[in-house]
């Protein structure tokens, strides 16, 4: 029992109990013994930080078979003052479940979330043709209904709903690809960027110049010019006109990286509005290189050398 | 009554009757007059092109909002022997319905597709903070079943509902951007490509090489060393593990346009996988441009030039 | 009469009086009522300034016709501790001189400069085809030694000739190009560089990383990617095999424009090296201008941004 | 005797006998029991291939020492018609000859042309300190001229120099730079291009468009697209006015393949003026490789594709 329980931290994920993004936050070390908030989709959780009711909201970011999240994309470009400050990945895998004493061929309508409905579109048109899809907002509340009044057969839902809910798995691993994970991004509020760890990614949202050809190749270039690989560049749509693009970049390196800093110099002078999200551990602990040329010596090196130049000390 | 009923030719859409998907098509002029017929999703529509239940399907890409339709980008890039032959754009405005003699404030459980959802985020915050919302398959799909047993009390839909369903309007235009618009295209199979309108555009699907840095720096300088602009460059995972993408790429121009031509044969030389998806006549109307040095006589003759060149007739 | 003969400055040129070099010395304010100090080749007068003899040698870097002196280039690349402090334009223009009462169709053997033979070779051609050259190591003691036992019957000179020398001009304007413009630098011992006037020039020489292709492009795009252009980029072999160089370059703009230093910097870190020449006014007063995104505001406020970023105050 | 001497080839040189450009066209096969020309200078070896008078010219393009030969560069630029046809290296060792019985220290007046001076500068300095330079325009005729009343006591010459000239060897190798290579090339007409060796070299003068910043970049970009790697980059001024450049280029490969042709392409289609001066083997036969995407069977795949897209019979 503690009698601050103010000194405790508030992490929001979309609930309930054992959803993928449940699994995120549990690799997340410094949330355990904290208060987890469930809550029902990405936007109320970033808008508990926002607020102030958490301090952290854990939110789906990108699945590799799906693509990037759009809402929580949107979210992070337009609402100001949060960072990424972790980065998270789950396997993704679907079990279907149904009221025990179900069998497989009586299953004939399917309660799912619509994304995870299409990873495993292949299965149920193999074993299940002709069943009918409700459907939900959340796979583990679309389960959970079976015991609770729901029209539906079969729900599809991840692996651990069995501990949550008793209910009895008909088949598992019913998703397209084995290999299909999902990344989660920690986000807070605005705060001093963390200490580099040597393996470290910087996410921004830059928009482009509006009246410029081959604005895309200029901001590709202050990255590529100074050795910066990016992991992810998508566009979505500014929402005002069709044919406007912001894109959500995910860059190798720290902004603590000499490289980096300067690359996101090169981006904030020519594009009117960039999103600085965070440089943070990346979820697979890569260590991140570059060429010699682009090493922070070679940048702390050179300003020494433009300082002596100017200062007449010496030319070669 | 005809006794030729194969001289019709069959347009699979998204239904029914009163989606923006059939306002889409009822732009085609060549669709006047023929089988429209309805399906349940994009997947569907393509299906019936490849296996010739159909001539062609409408089917949604973008919206100005909520950005690229995964689904139908997903499906071009993986299917076999598609061809798109014409853009259409529809404006999206939304309403909100319900069963004659609801009040607004009544309203406590909205049913809606997520797309639509997203879209009225704000007008639903301000005037129903207290809803509840229930996914549908189909805008008016949702809507119908407000007449046929749905818990729900209010749907949103396409303002032409009304033509097809008893309902009541509750609020028009409560879409977050008044200016939001679908792009649609027509889809049909394998075929010579059309001639040039002037107005065109190109859409590619491209793969970029596995192993190597700046490669989208270099599938994007193919296109602007021949001065070809591109209107659309979107990720999409190719979902085999999370960090690799294939790009969805709109160009000015046609595949007749030298420049477009050229363009295409050096991104074809780079990527492993490049799909042509077509060049059509523009929704827009826009007439395409280039700078002098990218016309089609310069091409010619730049190859002129280097045939006199080998042959030894000329040096300058 | 001064009782301070060290307070005066000294500079060494290319003599003797007459020369083009001399007309480039008298354009120097700075330089009138000074010490005047004629040397034989451009080597003598930069060894006057290293070895402290003089205070600044007036050198020919460039023609318009005939292009970088590369004698010029060459020691700038390899002499250390140089600086060039100004620039000076000097049109050329021949006249064939010979002893008075020289006919044109006496003349059969011709004394010159071969960089000003070759300037007068369209002429020559047609005047005096049938003539002999005997080459001169400076035009002016060319002319002046027909008056002193010289072999030839004419010599090519600057048309100043006539105020140091009783000659008789044949022939006047007698160069190929009317326009022909001889550059100038004015090269002093290191020193901290001089405020900018915004109509400056920024001197480099610049070594290629050895085994790294596109190394030139790379070099190139540091100054396109800053909105810096580049006056001059000329090639010199580095001399140690065929095929290796070092760039010299004249950049628009001074190093303490912002967009000029980054440049340098970006030069710097991928170059083994650079020889930092000088940034000072340029001959032509032309004002030097930039796109809005690469003025020094737009460094200084990105800088900003950057540090409020990483000290978590803002991310937008 | 042959009683067909038409049929026999001229080779222009420039002369006389002993010079570097002598040992260069000794290494021509074809040119060994033909007709060899000694002329004055390059332009009148060129001007014998354009009148006919000759069939070829053996001319120096590139010291590695002194760099581009200007004349050379100019001419070829300048003078219609003409095709380099192979390139060959000659090592470039001086030696310091007198009149038979001159002691070392007797030297007082040094006959030499200036390149040949400029490259012997370091040893002279520290042998002779006190010498003058009298300019030659050749050092074979400088050292011919020892014996026929000329006003030196020494001159540079090559080392072959003695098996024409009755001339004693002051001192050997007394050239700053014991590596130093001369790079010349054989010169015809017109004619068509010759078979690939797989080790090739393709030249090239090129104009830059006037008003176009950043062309430069592009100039260079159509050639690394491709995968085609420049071995010289030389700027020569056009000449009108000062800051206005052609670009002597020289490129890995032959016409033949295709990746050149197609930066050929690329390049004549934005540039004014691109002069084509030949694909000719290599001198130093080292054979030219590209990356796999650069192949030719790539660009013939390519093209193949193109037409089934277009003609419809394939889109993957």
């Amino acid at each position: 029992m503690s009698d601050q329980p103010s000194a405790q931290r508030v992490y929001s994920y979309l609930g309930p109990a054992g959803t993928f993004t449940e699994a995120a936050l549990a690799q997340v070390e410094a949330a355990q013994g904290q208060v987890w908030r469930a809550v029902h989709n990405i936007g109320e959780a970033l808008d508990d930080v926002v607020s102030g009711r958490s301090d952290y909201a854990m939110i789906a970011i990108e699945n590799s078979v799906d693509g990037g999240v759009a809402v929580a994309q949107d979210a992070l470009a337009t609402i100001p003052n949060l960072r990424i400050v972790g980065e998270y990945l789950v396997p993704v895998s679907f079990v279907l479940v149904a009221r025990p004493g179900t069998r497989i061929e009586d299953v004939k309508v399917i309660n799912a979330h619509p994304v995870a409905y299409g990873q495993c579109h292949a299965w149920l048109g193999a074993h299940l043709p002709k069943h009918e899809h409700i459907p939900a907002s959340s796979n583990v509340l679309a389960a959970a209904s079976l015991l609770d009044g729901s029209l539906a057969d079969a729900a599809i839902a991840p692996p651990t709903i069995t501990k949550h809910h008793d209910l009895e798995v008909l088949a598992t691993d019913i998703g397209d690809n084995s290999n299909a994970v999902t990344r989660f991004v920690l986000v807070g509020r605005n705060a001093p960027v963390g200490e580099r760890t040597g393996s470290d990614k910087t996410s921004l949202i830059v928009e482009l110049p509006e009246d410029r050809p081959g604005a895309l190749l200029d901001l590709l270039e202050q990255f590529s010019t100074r050795g910066v690989n990016l992991s992810l560049l998508a566009s979505r749509p500014i929402g005002d006109e069709l044919g406007r693009y912001r894109f959500v970049i995910d860059a190798d390196g720290h902004v603590r990286d000499e490289r980096v800093a300067d690359a996101l110099l090169g981006v904030r002078r020519f594009s009117p509005n960039v999103v600085f999200l965070g440089s943070y551990p990346r979820a697979d602990r890569r260590e991140i290189t570059t060429t010699d040329e682009h090493e922070n010596e070679v940048f702390v090196s050179a300003r020494e050398w433009l300082d002596q130049v100017i200062s007449g000390e010496e030319s070669h």
